[in-house]
C-alpha cells in the first residue's frame, strides 16, 4: 500500500488527466492504468460551475483527486489555488507546483518550500513537485510535506531519469513517500524509478501523448508493478566480469 | 506471437534454468515468469541416463526446450553437442554458444558463424548467441539462423544494455526474431530491450540470482509484456524542452 | 579571459589547495595546472597568526585567492567566515559553501541563497557553490552572485557530470560566469564541462587524489583549454547514421 | 612513443585527410593537430598519375602516410587496394576497412579478418578498423595485426564512445596498440578514449566537420595528450559518497 498522509491506495501509478485527445480516451486510459489517484490542473477547472468538464468522466468513487497548482509562479498563487480547491470540496490534498522557468517548467525551490510550509500550516495534505535536489527534498519533508515529488527530467520531455544518483539519495533519506514526477517517457523509465526504491510515479504526457494511450497506460501499469516487485525481490549486483549462467561442472565431457 | 522457425509461443520471455538454489525454486520461478521456452546447458545433462536431473521438474508439455552449447569453445564442439541433443530426442532447436573469452564469456564471432552454418545445413532450428555487432548479426541471418541473440552485456554481469544503438541497428535490419540475451539485470533493462523493438529476451542470472527469484520472475514477466506493448503503442518522442501536461488555457484566472 | 566581478584571469581552471600530501607537491601541481585562482577553506587558516600554513607556498603575486566557507552549515556561519577573511585582508572574493547534507556535502539551497544575498549586500564578490538546479542558479544570479558554481556530482566523488542537461540549462540562462565545481574526476569530465559552454571548472580531489598529482594537474590544464577551444570551434552534430569520412567518388575503380 | 610495427611516432593523434573544405584548411588543421600519421582513402588517389591531389599539400618528410581501403566491401577488394598502394611506393602500412553495412559503414568482421590475414602474410604493416567486439579484436591480433582500431561509434556520427566496457576489454587484452577509430566527436570523447588506456585515436569528421577545423584540431591535440597523461597519472576512483576536499580539522572554530 502507498500511504500519503491519511490516504492509502494500492496502485503506485498516479496519472495526470491533461492533454488526452478526448474524454473517452482519457477514461479508457485511466481504467487501463489501474491508477487510483488522478491529478489535474486547478486552472482548468471551473470551480464555480460544477458542469461537464475535464473531470466529467472520472468515477470519483474509484479515484482520489489530486488537484495541482500548475501555472502558479509564486507561492501565493499556489496557496490561493489550493484554498479554492478545498473550498469547492474537490480535495484537501494538493500537488504544489510553483514554476520557476517558463521553458522547462522546472520548479522554483524557494516558492515551492514557502507554499508547502503555508499549506501544511493550513491543514492540507501537501505533495510538492520539486527538482531532484536531495537537500531541497529534505527541507520539504522537514516543512511537513506528506510526500515529495522529484522530477526525473523536465515535464513532458520524455527523457527519463537524468540523475539516478540524486533520486536514490532522495529516496534513501526520505521518511515520507517519494513519487517520481515528470519526464518519465516509457515503461523502462517507470520501472527504473521504482527499482531505485521510489514509492510511486506520476505520469501524464507519456500516456496521453502515446500513439495508443490506452495500450501505453496498460504497459505503464505493468511496469510500475514490475519495478516495485523487483525492488522488493533484490536484484543481482552489477559486475564487471561475467559469471556463467550454466555451472561449469558438466557430464558430457 | 513469437515465431522461431516452425515454433510459436505467446511469452516473449525465455528463461535459463541454471544456478537456481534448488529445483523447487526453479520450478516456481519458471511458473511465475510465464515462460514457454527453457534453455539449459547440454553439458549439464546426462544424455545417456534420463534420470532425475536439472530438467526433472520441468513440465515438458508446457515448455519447449532450447538446449544450448555453453562451454563450447569451437564450432566443432558446439555442433557435436547439438547433434547429441537431437539424437537424444531433446530438441532439434539449439542455442549456439561458442565462447571466445573465458573471463567475459563473450562469443567468438567466427566460430559462432561456422557452427550456425553447419547446424542450419543439418536441419536444426538455430539461435546463435552473438555479440552486438550489427554486421555479424546480419551474416548470421544470411547463414540461415532462425533468430539472432545479441548480448546486452556480458553473461551474468547484470549491467543491462551497454549499446542501445547496436541493438537497435540489429533489430531494424533483421527479418528473423531478435532475442536479447545476456546481461539483463532488472525489469527496467528487459523493458528497455523490448521498447527498442526486440522480439524477446532471454534471462537467467537476473532471476536465479535475485534474493527472491520467484518475485523477480514475476516482475520480469510483467516487464517484458510492458516493454512489448509500449513498443506497439508508440512512445512519446524525447524532447529537450518541456511541454506542459496541463493545457495553459484555464478558467481560474 | 574569465571575468569574475572586477577580476580577470586567463586560466579557466580554478584549483583547490586541500588534501595534497605535502606542500611541495601542492606547489608543483599548482604550477602545472596553470591556474590563477586558488581556493582554500577558511576553516583551515589561522587568521590571527599569519604563520606557515596551507597557503605558505603560494606565490600570491601570481595567484588570486578564493577563500571558501567549507564546513558552514548555515548562512550565518558562511557570512561570519567571509567577514573574517576580508578583515584579515585575505580577499573580498568568497566562494559560498553552505552544506546541507553531511554525507554528500551537497549544498543547502535556501542557506546558500541567503548567504549570497547578505554577502552581495556587504560588497563581497560572491561565488556560490550550488546544486545543478537551473532555477536556483537563476535565483542566485538575481541575488547578485558574480558567478555560479553548480556541482557536476558530489564533492570528491569523481563521478563527472551526472546531469549535462541541467548544466546546459544553467549555462544557457546565465549572464554571469558558470564555473562547474565538484565531482570532476578526469580530463574528459573537465573537457565535457567546458564543451557545454562552462566558463571554467574548479578542481581539487581529481588533482590532489591522483597517483601523480602534478601529471594530472598538467593534463587538466590541457583538457580545460581543449574543451573551451572546442566550444568556440563548433563541434560536429551527433548523428544516428554514419557519413563517410572519405568522399565516395574515387579514381581507383 | 606510439610504436606500430617498425614505426614510431610521438603524437598519438592520427588524422584523416578527407572532407576538408579546401587543401589550405586541411594543411593548417594537420599542423595544429600535431599529428604524424595521416590516413587517406586509396580510392581517392590516382595512383598512376602523381599529380596535384588530396595529398599535394602534405609534407611527407613530417608525416607518415596510412592509406586506407575505404570503400572496399570484400577482403579481396581491400587486399587489391593495399597492393596497389605498395606498388605505388605510397606505403607498406595499411588501414584495412572492409565495410559490411552501407548505412552505418560498420566493418564486416569476417572480411576484415581475412584481409588482415592475407596482408600480414604479404608483409604489410596492417591496422584493421574493427567493431568493438573484444573477441574479434583478439582474433585480429592473433592473425598478426600490428594494431587494432575499434570504432567508438559509427564513422562520422560524432556520438563518442558507445560502449566503454568493450573498449576497455580490448585494451586490457591487447598486446599491440589499440587506436580508437571512428565516432569521436569532441575533445572530451578523445580524452575519454585515452583515459581508458587507448594508445591513440584516429579522427577525421570531428575535425574536418567543425565550424573551425583548425581550432578543433588544436583542441584535439591537447585532449589526446591530456587523456594519455591522465591515464599515466592514475585518476581518482569514482565514489558514491562524497569526501570533503577541505580537511575537516580546522582552526577557526
Amino acid at each position: 500500500m502507498l500511504k500519503i498522509g491519511p490516504y492509502e491506495v494500492e496502485s503506485r501509478l498516479l496519472l495526470g488527466t491533461g492533454k488526452f485527445e478526448n474524454l473517452d480516451l482519457q477514461a479508457a486510459a485511466v481504467e487501463a492504468s489501474g491508477t487510483e489517484i488522478l491529478t489535474f490542473a486547478l486552472r482548468r477547472v471551473n470551480l464555480e460551475r460544477p458542469e461537464p468538464d475535464a473531470l466529467a468522466h472520472v468515477d470519483r468513487s474509484k479515484h482520489r483527486l489530486l488537484p495541482n497548482t500548475a501555472g502558479a509562479k509564486t507561492a501565493e498563487e499556489a496557496v490561493r489555488l489550493a484554498r479554492l480547491a478545498r473550498a469547492s470540496k474537490l480535495s484537501d490534498m494538493v500537488k504544489v507546483e510553483v514554476i520557476g522557468d517558463d521553458e522547462t517548467l522546472l520548479p522554483d525551490p524557494v516558492g515551492t518550500l514557502e507554499a508547502t510550509r503555508q499549506l501544511v500550516d493550513e491543514g492540507f495534505i501537501v505533495l510538492p513537485y520539486t527538482s531532484d535536489d536531495p537537500v531541497l527534498a529534505q527541507r520539504l519533508e522537514e516543512a511537513g510535506a506528506h510526500a515529495v515529488m522529484p522530477g526525473a527530467s523536465p515535464i513532458g520531455s520524455g527523457q527519463g531519469i537524468l540523475n539516478p544518483l540524486h533520486l536514490k539519495l532522495i529516496i534513501c533519506r526520505a521518511k515520507v513517500p517519494v513519487i517520481v514526477d515528470a519526464g518519465i517517457g516509457s515503461p523502462a523509465d517507470a520501472a527504473a524509478a521504482m527499482e531505485l526504491g521510489a514509492d510511486g510515479v506520476l505520469l501524464n504526457t507519456a500516456v496521453s501523448g502515446a500513439k495508443d494511450p490506452v495500450g501505453m497506460a496498460r504497459a505503464m501499469n505493468w511496469a510500475v508493478k514490475a519495478g516495485h516487485l523487483a525492488y522488493q525481490s533484490g536484484r543481482v549486483p552489477k559486475k564487471e566480469t561475467a559469471s556463467a549462467s550454466s555451472p561449469t561442472a558438466g557430464l558430457l565431457d
